[in-house]
């Protein structure tokens, strides 16, 4: 393992520096605790190296399940896990809480909003945020699923709205408050959409018994001309059948083109009244100023090789969704999941134990272990391999699945807990609004 | 019961009635969803009446328990329960969402941000919310401890100032980050003393094993020469001897003269340099404009006769920690504890059913049950009529009490869990800062 370039009197040089405990070692700065960062993390644990993990969360947010967080299925606190459990007793990771502001990569220095920091290596795993194509009024207007606090914006949203029609006595007002347009027909539109359908099916009969259930209507956007359009078609097809029996309105080959907080409307012409807009339609990568804009490829992700290293750098990796690992096999990057995250955090991890050794690095390969969705309860969409498959024995899969990739035993517990008093009984945990949902533009 | 004066053809003038359901019956409007609301609300289920509810919130809240999520003990959903689950199938039962802004009590009308309400009666259970004595620096630069998001800001103040402290390579800095001064001696300053000493004993050690736990101070300011002054010397001196033996610091007899959100000063001249002030030092009774200022009294609560009702009016009441019943006995009206409200809730309710009837009015009675506060745990102070005891038996009475108390069995069971874990561990909830922290001069 090379040698540290003697950073603790580099940081002595900066007045501004965070705190950080000496060592003898590489000191490799994590930028992001998302599913590529706590692979790597976990397989640095206890080796000869300093981690730094910077984030401006002080916790891991499990995103599959944000969606159960929007429609009121379980708790921000079961879903989300502080580092520093996670850490636990590894002495050589150390967690600050910070956000990134720029990366001087010719100084190996990031600068942070809580002070600087020096690396020997720098990692990127920054994730990806709402992409709305240029479109500033649908963003100002609507609420995208890209983090847990989305994630209680749109539960604000919907419960503060609902009740607001239970105040109007204009019919007009109350069936704006009560639509509800989401936009994008990927797993977290589908899977809003089913959630959404079932709260207005058992949900809202018994807590607004002052206006039928009829009144709630769901819709969902899709440009392309099928459902989850990275599964198979049989995954696509089954989906399109169990939202329709869910009583969700589904456009296909239809996206939207304006949204003035009060109107959805959509590129065929069709005019929505909704005061209801959640966004899962695209998404960009995400990072902190300072590198070459010419590594920047489409989607807004950077072009890595395939050991991940960021084109023109030597000491600068990036990870997960904001990876872009073009193959001849791949021109659009590896898709942008949490296997793929996982499996890029355990190579990098792997590489940089190999750094000093005079074993040569290991490319990326992706082993991809299959694809689930679910559409309500009780039913699911799974591709695994060649096997495609739905329904109940789907859903249990997706189910488990979920289950065991949460952190934490306390999280485990209360998730499952959550989901068999669900399954039972139809019932949702609190129904509760603690922070006012303000949109953008009132903000 | 007497006729209702045509409410609906009331509502029909005013074009921006909040909409609410026909009734051939009186309407009572009930302005706050506290323990006293709820215990009348309780009373009114399914009576030839209707009660519309008005809080800003959708959700009741469990104040004796708002320390343990200040001190992350508990999350927030556990400890609020939503209206709409608490009212179920009772039709006579509505909720509005809505902040009231003005009471016009010459036309029976209440002003919310929602449009109005017209009433028969009106029930003022609005609470109090934090007294600063008129220091204002000191507000903007506290917490205080009135609602579950002024728990969740202390919450996040400290697992915020904890990260700021392992940041800075300042040692006074640190020394201000990681001292922490309550000021106010009585249950709740107690209660939250005790639970951040022990979170200082157990959690800190592990997930900032960067610094000593001892570099953690807690102080707790009193102005009277005893804590829990309104409960038995036996309860005073126990509670004393507990905090000190958890390590707090006790000034007795002293109070905050200034706070800039750096340096205490108390009016014995000490200084305490510290970033987190909770403030639970005093309150006031909070209610909204338009009732005559002649009935307001000491501590700005509402002076109010045998039967409840305000004086001077001949239809709006004020019940809990709003209402001042003062007596020969009770020169300064009764305690402003939850045992109070939810009996003045109770007859209240019985009133308003004799309204129509020929039975005269009750007056009220309070049945004074005993105090209980908790000191750390398993340890607790307990004064029931003659009996005054203290320690374990005390505790466990405690928890079982507090248990019982806390609405909704899903509420119970996760409570109960949280606290099993706990007893079992010392392990407490997730850590985790959804929401930043913002001190309200910086907000």
């Amino acid at each position: 393992m090379q040698e540290n370039t003697n950073i603790n009197s580099l940081i002595g040089q900066h007045e501004d520096a965070i705190c950080l405990p000496p060592t003898n070692h590489p000191r490799i700065v994590l930028i992001g605790g998302g599913f590529a960062g706590m692979a790597l993390l976990e397989k640095l644990k206890n080796q000869p190296v300093q981690v730094v993990l910077v984030d401006k969360n002080n916790f891991h947010q499990f995103q599959p399940l944000f969606y159960q967080i929007a429609t009121s299925g379980l708790e921000p606190d079961s879903i989300v896990f502080p580092f520093r459990k996670q850490i636990g007793k590894s002495k050589n990771i150390i967690f600050r809480l910070a956000e990134v502001l720029e990366i001087k990569t010719d100084e190996n220095v990031v600068v942070t909003s809580e002070g600087i920091i020096s690396y020997d290596y720098l990692v990127l795993a920054t994730g990806t945020t709402s992409n709305f194509f240029g479109m500033e009024k649908v963003q100002r207007h609507s609420v995208g699923m890209k983090s847990i606090r989305d994630a209680l914006n749109i539960r604000h949203m919907m419960l503060q709205n609902l009740e607001k029609a239970a105040i109007t006595c204009d019919e007009k007002e109350r069936e704006a408050l009560t639509s509800f347009v989401i936009v994008g027909g990927g797993p977290a539109g589908v899977e809003t959409a089913g959630a959404l359908a079932e709260f207005c099916k058992y949900i809202l009969p018994k807590d607004y018994p002052e206006y039928p259930s009829s009144s709630m209507k769901i819709f969902l956007l899709e440009a392309q001309q099928e459902l989850l359009a990275a599964m198979s078609s049989n995954a696509s097809k089954k989906t399109l059948a169990y939202l329709k029996r869910l009583h969700v309105n589904i456009l296909l080959n239809d996206s939207l083109v304006d949204y003035n907080g009060e109107m959805v409307i959509t590129k065929s012409g069709q005019k929505i009244p909704s005061k209801n807009l959640i966004w899962t339609a695209g998404v960009m990568g995400s990072f902190p100023k300072g590198i070459n804009s010419l590594c920047v490829v489409r989607g807004n992700r950077l072009k890595v090789n395939e050991f991940l290293m960021i084109d023109g750098y030597s000491n600068v990796f990036a990870l997960g969704d904001l990876a872009a690992l073009i193959t001849k096999t791949r021109p659009e990057g590896y898709p942008q999941v949490a296997q793929v995250a996982i499996q890029q955090g355990q190579t990098l991890a792997r590489n940089i134990l190999r750094l000093g050794t005079d074993k040569s690095p290991l490319p990326f390969i992706y082993h991809d272990k299959g694809s689930l969705a679910t559409v309500g309860k009780r039913r699911a969409v799974a591709d695994i391999g060649r096997l495609k498959f739905s329904g109940y024995f789907a859903w249990i899969l997706w189910s488990v699945v979920h289950l065991f990739s949460i952190s934490g035993f306390r999280n485990k517990l209360l998730v499952g807990l959550n989901w068999a008093v669900s399954y039972l009984s139809y019932e949702k945990s609190n129904r509760v609004i603690i922070r006012n949902f303000r949109p953008k533009h009132q903000a």
